[in-house]
């Protein structure tokens, strides 16, 4: 295939329309296919690899699979005046909040403080791309998903806990908006598996094998091994709480009971996701604008050159994408292949 | 001092009215002087020792250096439906939170979610006794405070972090409740000061020394050095949501705008603490009973012996205290001391 040797530049608006074309054929409705696309391109144009073009073929393997739905349309419900649920039907998190976002977002200003559960869904992405938009639109917003056992905690001896992210996005007044996202592992599945491709050996301390005998090799962790979860048994702590509030609340499916073994094609995942956003220019409270610039300015006294979220804006303000080589044979390896 | 050389159990109730009547004497008022006598001696029974009796010295001294205003009266306002703020007027956080509770959990109910903001408050002990009574009463809740410079977020060269605590709590049906309490620094500032006390060295990675060299000396940290975040830059970013959360969402001071080079006696804190509450019992999402306790069974087949939160509960059911003798000392040791 032409260009499958070389980085090449590709127009944003482009790449999001092929992506979406792959995803549509896997099985995607339009509209789904558009909002995934968009999310995965925006992580590795911000370069955050595992979460970028690499899970191309994870969503094309879930969808053909039917692990999950592509064509589910999410159901909107409200539970309480500031409690937005969506029934995502066994589709991705994604669509499910699309449909809930200007509901909830409404809430949220409406009481100081609002919650959106969405159960019964799939998250294969990076969640930061799900709350920034939060962020810019002058929010704060925190959010969790958890996803399919992977993990031991401290105290145990059987992998129960997904690598259960957490993001957080806050406004920063005239500036890209405070933002970080990382899995409450030691390491994303995904980081795993890019070492494992790439035959590198990971750090000490971020897994064991099938014997739960610390590794530093990433084809163990994969196959019968597990990951740890980070910072000892606070982050572990940490993981179990997400688990509590995304499948505990929501009604989804602990990591633990989501049946990855035959995968795929043999269960679907019905896990949950949680937002909990917050409106940080109520009246009464503190000044937000003014100690959020000046918190800021705290940061870059004592030395730190960018904040959590800066650099990947940065980065991110680009309208060309540099797609790599390896990504054009994500694109091209593919029966339904668009390019 | 009869008593002071040997460990004696002492009644709960005798000694909450021995520590609540020289809390009195040295300036808080009879209610926040009870408060804070529960929530120190909770801590003690519940082996939480750098949260225990030990701290009873340092409210006496911020007390005493008029760092902190015992006599304070909490005002709260509601500043959104969801959304119940509390001036502690430069008193003690926890006496804020009592004026507020029940206002604060009649609306979580009532909008599925609320938020508590404390402004201008102190808050010198550890926060599970805050919010475990929310658990207790059927609803979730995630307590964070902030405190005075001492720790260096990833990236950075000056302690602009405080030890910054996170906290939560969640109803487990007919058993203890779910609860964490942590710093999100290495180790809490009473955790250092003991180690200082009893000439025992830190584990590796927990701090700096003055020069900004890595140091296990808990002296070295303490006079000009710094702590560390747990988990490295995961760790980090959650202690500056916090920041974000605590002084810029209140209105109360970073950590790093705390003046605490003179202490005691030359500024107050004018902190702050956040608790968000959720109800889980809302009709619609999940089944929080038959969830939450199939989450704690599997928790029990993975291997772990207690679930966080468990052991904590079972310590502390008792009618008496033990009281060793250095906490007889800490009783006695004051020109006001009442034993």
């Amino acid at each position: 295939m032409a260009g499958c040797e070389n980085t090449r530049e590709m127009p944003y608006e482009l790449l999001v329309e092929l992506v979406a074309e792959q995803l549509h054929r896997a099985g995607c409705s339009q509209s789904t296919s558009l909002i995934l696309a968009e999310n995965c391109i925006k992580a590795e144009i911000a370069g955050s690899e595992s979460h970028g073009l690499f899970r191309l073929d994870g969503y094309v393997a879930t969808l053909r699979s039917g692990w999950v739905d592509g064509m589910a349309e999410p159901k909107v419900s409200i539970l309480s005046p500031a409690h937005v649920h969506v029934d995502a039907a066994n589709g991705f998190a994604q669509p499910a909040l699309e449909a809930a976002r200007s509901e909830f977002t409404a809430r949220t200003r409406d009481h100081g403080i609002a919650i959106l559960t969405i159960q019964g869904s799939h998250h294969l992405a990076a969640l930061w791309p799900d709350i920034a938009p939060f962020a810019e639109d002058g929010l704060i917003a925190i959010s969790m998903v958890n996803s399919f056992a992977c993990a031991i905690p401290v105290g145990a001896k059987a992998p129960i806990l997904g690598t259960n992210p957490i993001a957080f996005a806050a406004p920063v007044p005239g500036g890209a908006p405070f933002v970080f996202d990382f899995a409450t592992t030691s390491l994303s599945n995904g980081d795993v598996r890019l070492a494992a491709r790439e035959g590198r050996r990971l750090p000490p301390g971020c897994g064991v094998d099938r014997h739960g005998d610390p590794t530093t090799d990433p084809n163990e962790i994969l196959e019968g091994g597990a990951l740890l979860p980070f910072g000892g048994h606070k982050g572990s702590a940490i993981s179990l709480m997400i688990e509590l509030l995304v499948a505990g609340l929501t009604g989804g499916k602990f990591s633990s009971e989501v049946d990855w073994s035959k995968h795929p094609g043999a269960a679907t995942p019905h896990t949950g996701q949680v937002i909990i956003a917050i409106d940080p220019f109520v009246a009464g409270a503190g000044d937000w604008s003014s100690r959020c610039t000046r918190f800021i300015q705290m940061l870059a006294e004592a030395g730190m050159d960018a904040y959590p979220g800066l650099r990947r804006w940065r980065i991110g303000d680009r309208d060309t994408v540099s797609v790599p080589p390896d990504v054009w044979r994500v694109l091209a390896d593919s029966e339904t292949a668009v390019i």
